[in-house]
C-alpha cells in the first residue's frame, strides 16, 4: 500500500536536481568538506513525531488524520511500518529513530507488550533489508504510560524501576537486532514534581545503578552501539534531573559513567535550560562527548518545548560549525525530534517540514564550512589569545607558573592593555557569508 | 564619630527583648535546634551593598548620599570602616563579608593598590578586637575595572590573568590575616559574551589552573579558610562559566577540585538560572558541598539579579530546612547580599532592610525546625519509598540487581500501584505550620 | 450514587468547627469585613479539572481513574452531574463553573450535540433545586475540537465562525435557564501561530463583531449575567489575542465593548503575561473592569500554565486586598481553575486540594481585611503623595495647571526632596501582619 | 577637530561603491520600492549610545575612553557636537536623536540647565547648516537624576511633576528649534517598584494629564511634530506603566490622547514584553499608530533591555515587511538605540557597530520587497481568509450577520473543512528569499 502517492514531487523552483523530492539546498551527493551531505548530515526521520502523533495538545484534540489511522492494534503498527518506509524513500533519509512504544502497542500484560515489539521488530528488519534507511538510534519511552507517574528509574516504587529495566533490557536486544548506531537515555520524568516529597539522592543514586546496570548488559550480549544522555531542563517534571549539558556532565563523573556515554543534544532543550543550541554543542565537543543532535528550534518567547522543525540559518550555520568542528557526527546523527505544527496537519506538510529542515541544515553546513575553509572565526580566536603562545601566557598553560611568579610578573609588567572583541565586526560578517554563500 | 546616632532604636511593637534593635522574631539568645538563633543563623553583613553602593542602575545614578561620602580616597575608606564597625554592632551581627576593593581604593598602579589594602586591613583587625563580628570571607573583585573587561583567570589576555593572581594572593593573605572563616570565588566576568570569539576550552583549562594554584598558595600559607565557588548564570556576561551548582560541580570533578572547594549559593543566583533556591542547596547539600549562602531574593517577574534582601518565608524556610539537615553552616553563614532598593535611600532603610530579612530567617529556622522535630517531610519521603527498604528494592539499593534478576521480578510482579504524591496536602501543611509557629 | 462516600472527614487538628470538611481557616459563616466568609470569597469549583480532566499532559496518559469513569457518553455525563453535586455538597460551596462540553458529549452533529446540552442542563437544574449551589458562570469550549484548529471567533474560515456563534448563542440560553452570574469568554484559539499567514486585522474586527451579536442576543434573550473577557498571553496559541487586562481594555475600547464586559482574571495568565496577580486586579480595578477571578497559581520557574491550586499566601493576601478594596467581588467569584497535578491522581487529592485553596484564600481574606482595618497600606499612600492635596499639587489634579504655570513653579521652588520608597520595611510588615493574624 | 580621521575607510570586500564607509548592502541612492534606501530607511544616530555612554555596566566602570573626555562640562558638551557631526557625515546618515542630558551638562540649578541646553542647541543648529543629518527626534530624560528617583510625571512629589513639565517644555522648544520630526516620550521611571505603597490610579492620571499639557503647549508654539509613546515593560522600574504597544493603547484611549500620539516601537523592549518586534509593529500599523522605530535588538536568552546592534536579519525582514505596508515610516525613522557591547571599546567598533545594522536593515528592506512585490505573503493570506469575501462570511464582515443567522447557516453547512496554515512551508519560503536576494 502506498500512503503518500498523490503527494508527487514537491518542486521548488531552482531545486538540487538530484532529489526526488527537490530541495532547494539539500543535495545528498554534494560534496562538502570532504564528505556528501548526506555522510555529513545524517538526517533521522523521528518515528513518533510523524507516524504516531496526532497534533494534540494541552487545550486540544487531534487535528491530523492519517490514512493510517483507519486500522487499530498490531494492524495499525503494521501500517504505520509501511508508511514509515515509503516516507523514508520519498525523502532519501538515510536514517530513523524510535521509542518502543511509537513502533508497538503496549499488550493487556508485560508478555504481551514485549511480544508485540518482537513482531515489529521483525517486520522492520524485513523492510530495512530493502531499504537504505537504518536506524540511528531506538529508546524506550517510560513517561507515558501512568504507571511512569512519578519517574522509572529514579521512581519512588520499585516495582517500577524493575520494570523500566525490563524495558531498556528490551531496547538494547532490539537496537542490536536491528543494527542501532545508539541508544538514548531520556530521562523522561527522571525529575521531581516537588522537592518536599523527594528524595533526591536515592533516586540519584538509582539512576546512576540503572545505568550501570545498562552498560553491563550491553556488554553482555555484545551490542557496541554508543549510550547517549538527553538533557532538557524542565517538562514534563518541574525539574528534570538532566537539566542541562554541565548537569549531565557532573552525574556521569560522579557515578564513574563518564566514560560510557556521550550526549544527545536538543536545540529546544538547550533554550530551555537558558543556553544557546550552540553553548551545548560546544560544551560537549570540548569535553569529548558530543554524541548525536535531536535538531529542532523552539519558540524563545514560549516557554515550553514547541519541537519545530528547524528553520533558523543562524542556528543551524552555528550547530554545523560545532559539527564541523568536532570532525563530524561520528554514529550520531541530525534526528528530526520536531513535529509539524497542529495548524500543519496536511500530509504534504510532513514533507514540506522535513524539507525545510533539511534544506536549512544543508545551508548551515555549507556556510560553516566557508567559515572554516576562511579561518574566520579560527583567526580571531587565534589573534585574540595570543599572549597564551609565550611568556608568562605560555608559563601559564605550561604549568610552570603560581601566584608568586604571577605577581612578580605583574608588578612589572606596567599599564595593561585589552583589545575589542569586536562582536559587531564579527555578526556582521556571519552575515555577509550567510548571503553570499548561495550568491 | 557616630554615623548612625539618630537612628535610636526600632521598636516593632512586640518585638523581640534582648535585641537593640528591636527585631520581631529573630532573638540571637533563644535557643532553636539544640543552638542559639545567633549561632544557626551566622548573619553577616555585605560590605559593599552597604557601604559602597549608593544606588546607581543602568538608567540612573546614586540616590544615596551618606555621611561618609564627605570623605574621599583613603579617608573616605577610613569612614566606612568606622560606619560598617558601628553598623555591626547598633544590628549585632556576627560575620561581615568584603571584596578587596569595597574596602580599599585602587592606587594609581598595582604597588599602591596593595598598600591601600594593607592600610586598611590593619585597621579593621584593629577595629575587630573590640567588636564581636568576625570575617566570614573575603573575596576578590575582578569583574569592575576595565582591565577585567574580558574575564580575570579567563582573559584572553595573560597579563590580566596574572593581575588576577596577584589579588587573589592578595585576598588568601588578607583571609588569614583578618581569621577569614572562608574565601569566595565569584567569577564576575568569567564567562563568555559571545562564543565567536571565545576560546571556551582554553578560559576554562586556565581556571582550573588558576584555582589549583590558588588551594596552593593557601596551602603555602597555612591559611585553612573553606573555599567557595559562587554560581551565577548570566550577568555579568552572556554566559557565566559557573552557571549553577551541577554546572560547578562538573567543572570541579573535571578539574580534580572537588574536594578543596564547596559552594556559596545565592537565592537569586539559583532562580536566574532556573532553579528554586531550596534546589540549589539540596543539591550542594547530597554532596556534600553545601558551604555557605548568600541571603537574597529576586523577582521572579524580571530577569536579572534584584538582590532584594530577604521577606519571602517560603523561600526562608525551605532554606533553612536544608541548611537544618546539613547539619548546619559549618564555617559557612547567611551573608545579606542583598540592596536597599534605589528607592530606599535613607540610612534608615539599612536597618529595615537588614532586619527583615533577620526576622524572614528566624521565622525560617523555626518553622523548618518544627517541621524536622514532627518529621514531617520525613515522614512523607520515608513513607513513599519504602519499596527500597526491602525485597527487589533492598537488592537495587544493594547493588544486588541487574537486568536480568529485574526483568524476572517485573514478569511477576503483576498490576503496579502507585501511590499519589500528595503535593498539595503537603503545600497546605508548610502553610499550616508557618501560620502556627507564632500563635 | 454517592462517589466519595469513603473520603469521610479530612480532620486537620483544631479545624473549624462548622465545616463538614474540617477546613482549618476558612470558615464560611464567620464575619470577616462585615459579610461571612462564604459572601466574601463566593468559591466555585471548576467543573472541568475536578470533573472531566483525568491528568494527561503533552508527555503522558491519563493517571486518575474515576468511578464514573466506568460509565460512557450521555451516562457517563450524567454520573458526572451526580459526582458534582455531591462534591459541591461535601465541600460546601457556593458556586460551580463549567464549559458546554465538559457537562455534555458533542454528538453525531451540531444538532446532536445541542440536545446533549438540553438534555444534561436538565438534570443540573434539577439539581440544583436541592442544592445551595449556583451557577457562577458558564462559557462555550471553542478550542479542544479540531474545527476550532485556525481559532473560533477570528478562524480564518467563516464556517467556523458560524459554528462558533452557535456554540455562544446556547451558551446564552444554558446561562439564562440555569441562572447563572456571567459569561465568561476566554478566546481559546483566538490568537495566531505565526504572523506570516494571519490577518490580524480582520481577526480583531470579526472578534469585535462576535461580541457585539452575543451582547445583543444576550439583551433579545434577556439574559443579565455580567460578561466577561478571560486574557491569557500565549498558549494555546503562539500569541493570543487577549495578552492581558491592558490589551483586553485597549480591544474593547477600540470596538465599544467596554460598557458591556468587565475580565475575569487568572493568577497564572497574568504571571504568564509578566504580570503580579494582584496587578492585574488592581488594574482591572481602577478601571471598574474586575469583574471575576480564576483562583490558581503558577510555577514562576515553569513557562505554561500549570493551573495549581492557589496556595501562596502573598498571592491570595494581595488579591484578597484588591477584592476588598473593590467592595467586593459583584456577581463574580474565586473559581478554582486549578487541577490536581499529574501526581495527584487519588480522589482523596481532590478534597485536599480544594481545602489547600480555600483555607489559602480565607487567610488572605483575613490578613487583608487587617491591613485595611489598620489603614496600613493606605496610611503609606496617603502619606507619599500628600504633595497633590494642596498647592501645585491640587492645582495639576485640578486640572489648573500647564506648563508654563508649571515652570514658573518649578525656577522658584528650590532643591527638591523626595522620601523613601520604604519597600523593605513595607514587606517586613506584611510578613508580621501574616504570622501574627493567626496568633 | 576631527576625531575619527586615523578610521579610515572600512572596506568590506564588494562593498557597495557610493559609500565613504564601505558597507555591504547599504546603498543610500538604490531605489528599492520606489525610493532610495535613503528614504525608506531614514537611519539616526543615538547621540546617548555613541557619543555619551562608556561602557559602565552594573558589573563594572566605563571600558570606552574617547578623545573628547579629555573635555569636562561644557567644553565636553561642545567636543561631542564636533565628534557627533563628524560622524554623522562619515557614516553619511540622514538624521540623529537626542535626550536634553545627552548634548548639555546639568548646571547647578534649573536655570543654567535650561541655559547651558540653550547654547548647545544654537551650536547644533550651525553645524546643521552645514550638515545633510537633520534631527528624527528629541526628547527629555527624565530618570536618571536622582530627583526622578520615584517617577517624573508619575512621581508621587508634586515638584517633581513641575520640574519634569519644565523639562518637556524645553523639550518642545529645542524640538521646534531645531525642526525635529518627532517628540518622543519615554517614561524612563514611569511605572512602579511596589504596588504596595503606590497610587496607581493618581499615577496614571497625572500622566494623561501631563500629556495633555504637552499636546496643548506644542501647539501653542506651534510645533508640529509628530508624538511618540515609546513602550517598555520592565526596567527601570519593575513594572513601566507603557508595558507594550497595546498597553499604551489602551491608556491613550481611555485619557483621549489617541488623536495625538504614534508609538516608537524598540525591538528589545518588544521580546521583553513577551512579543516579537513585527507584533508590535503589526498591532500598531493596523490601528494607524506605527510613528517611529528604536532599531536595536535582544538577546532571547537574557532577561534585560541589551540593545545590541540588530543584525538578525529575520527581524530586519518582518519589520521591514511592516513598514512597507505601512506605507514607510513617514515622519519616523529608524533610529540605532543600540550600544555596541562593553568589549568593544574602540572607536573602530562605532563604525563596524553602525554599519552591521544599516547592512542588517537594508538586507531586510530589499528581502521584504521582493516578498512584497511577488506578493507572497499577500497569496497566502488572501486564500486563506477567502470565505469572507462571499456567503456568510462577507454578511459577517459587512454586519448583516447575527447569532441567529449564523445558526441557520451552521445547522445547515454539513462537516467544517479546514486548511492547513504550513507554517513550515511559509518559513521555507522565507528562507528561500533570504538567501537568494543577493544571488
Amino acid at each position: 500500500m502506498a500512503y503518500f502517492n498523490e503527494i508527487g514531487k514537491i518542486n521548488y523552483e531552482g531545486a538540487t536536481s538530484t532529489n526526488p523530492y527537490a530541495f532547494k539546498f539539500y543535495n545528498p551527493e554534494e560534496i562538502v568538506g570532504g564528505k556528501t551531505m548526506e555522510e555529513q548530515l545524517r538526517f533521522a526521520v523521528a518515528y513518533w513525531h510523524t507516524f504516531t502523533a496526532n497534533g494534540t495538545d494541552p487545550f486540544g484534540s487531534g487535528t491530523m488524520f492519517r490514512p493510517w489511522d483507519k486500522f487499530t492494534g498490531m494492524d495499525l503498527a503494521k501500517a504505520r511500518v509501511e508508511a514509515a518506509f515509503e516516507f523514508f524513500e520519498k525523502l532519501n533519509v538515510p536514517y530513523f529513530c524510535f521509542h518502543d512504544i511509537d513502533i508497538a502497542p503496549e499488550g493487556d500484560n508485560l508478555q504481551e507488550t514485549l511480544h508485540n515489539i518482537d513482531v515489529i521488530v521483525a517486520m522492520i528488519k524485513d523492510y530495512m533489508k530493502d531499504s537504505k534507511t537504518k536506524l540511528l538510534w531506538n529508546t524506550a519511552n517510560m513517561f507515558t504510560h501512568p504507571r511512569f507517574v512519578h519517574g522509572a528509574a529514579t521512581s519512588s516504587n520499585a516495582d517500577v524501576f524493575a520494570y523500566a529495566a525490563t524495558k531498556v533490557k528490551k531496547g538494547l536486544e532490539v537496537g542490536k537486532e536491528l543494527g542501532a548506531q545508539n541508544y538514548v537515555f531520556w530521562g523522561g520524568r527522571e525529575g521531581y514534581e516537588t522537592l518536599l516529597n523527594t528524595d533526591m539522592k536515592l533516586e540519584l543514586d538509582n539512576l546512576g545503578r540503572f545505568l550501570h546496570m545498562a552498560v553491563d548488559y550491553a556488554k553482555e550480549i555484545d551490542f557496541d552501539a554508543q549510550f547517549l544522555i538527553e538533557p532538557k531542563p524542565k517538562e514534563p517534571t518541574t525539574h528534570q534531573y538532566d537539566f542541562d549539558v554541565a548537569t549531565g556532565h557532573a552525574f556521569l563523573q560522579k557515578y564513574d559513567l563518564d566514560q560510557y556515554f556521550k550526549f544527545n543534544i536538543e536545540a529546544n532543550h538547550a533554550t530551555l535550560a537558558g543556553h544557546t543550541f550552540e553553548h551545548e554543542l560546544h560544551y560537549a565537543r570540548i569535553n569529548g562527548m558530543l554524541g548525536s543532535v535531536d535538531a529542532n528550534q523552539g519558540d524563545p518567547l514560549l516557554g515550553w518545548d514547541t519541537d519545530e522543525f528547524p528553520t533558523d540559518l543562524y542556528a543551524t550555520t552555528l550547530a554545523m560549525y560545532e559539527i564541523l568542528k568536532n570532525g563530524g557526527l561520528g554514529r550520531g546523527g541530525l534526528n528530526f525530534d520536531a513535529k509539524v505544527r497542529r495548524g500543519s496537519f496536511e500530509k504534504e506538510d510532513l514533507f514540506h517540514a522535513h524539507i525545510a529542515g533539511m534544506d536549512s541544515f544543508a545551508v548551515g553546513l555549507k556556510v560553516a564550512q566557508r567559515l572554516i575553509e576562511d579561518r574566520v572565526l579560527e583567526g580571531i580566536v587565534s589573534e585574540r589569545y595570543r599572549s597564551f603562545q609565550d611568556g608568562i601566557g605560555k608559563d601559564i598553560v605550561d604549568g610552570k607558573a603560581n601566584f608568586k611568579t604571577l605577581e612578580a610578573h605583574a608588578r612589572n609588567m606596567g599599564e595593561i592593555t585589552n583589545k575589542s572583541g569586536q562582536m559587531e565586526k564579527i555578526k556582521a560578517t556571519i552575515n555577509q557569508y550567510l548571503l553570499t554563500t548561495f550568491a
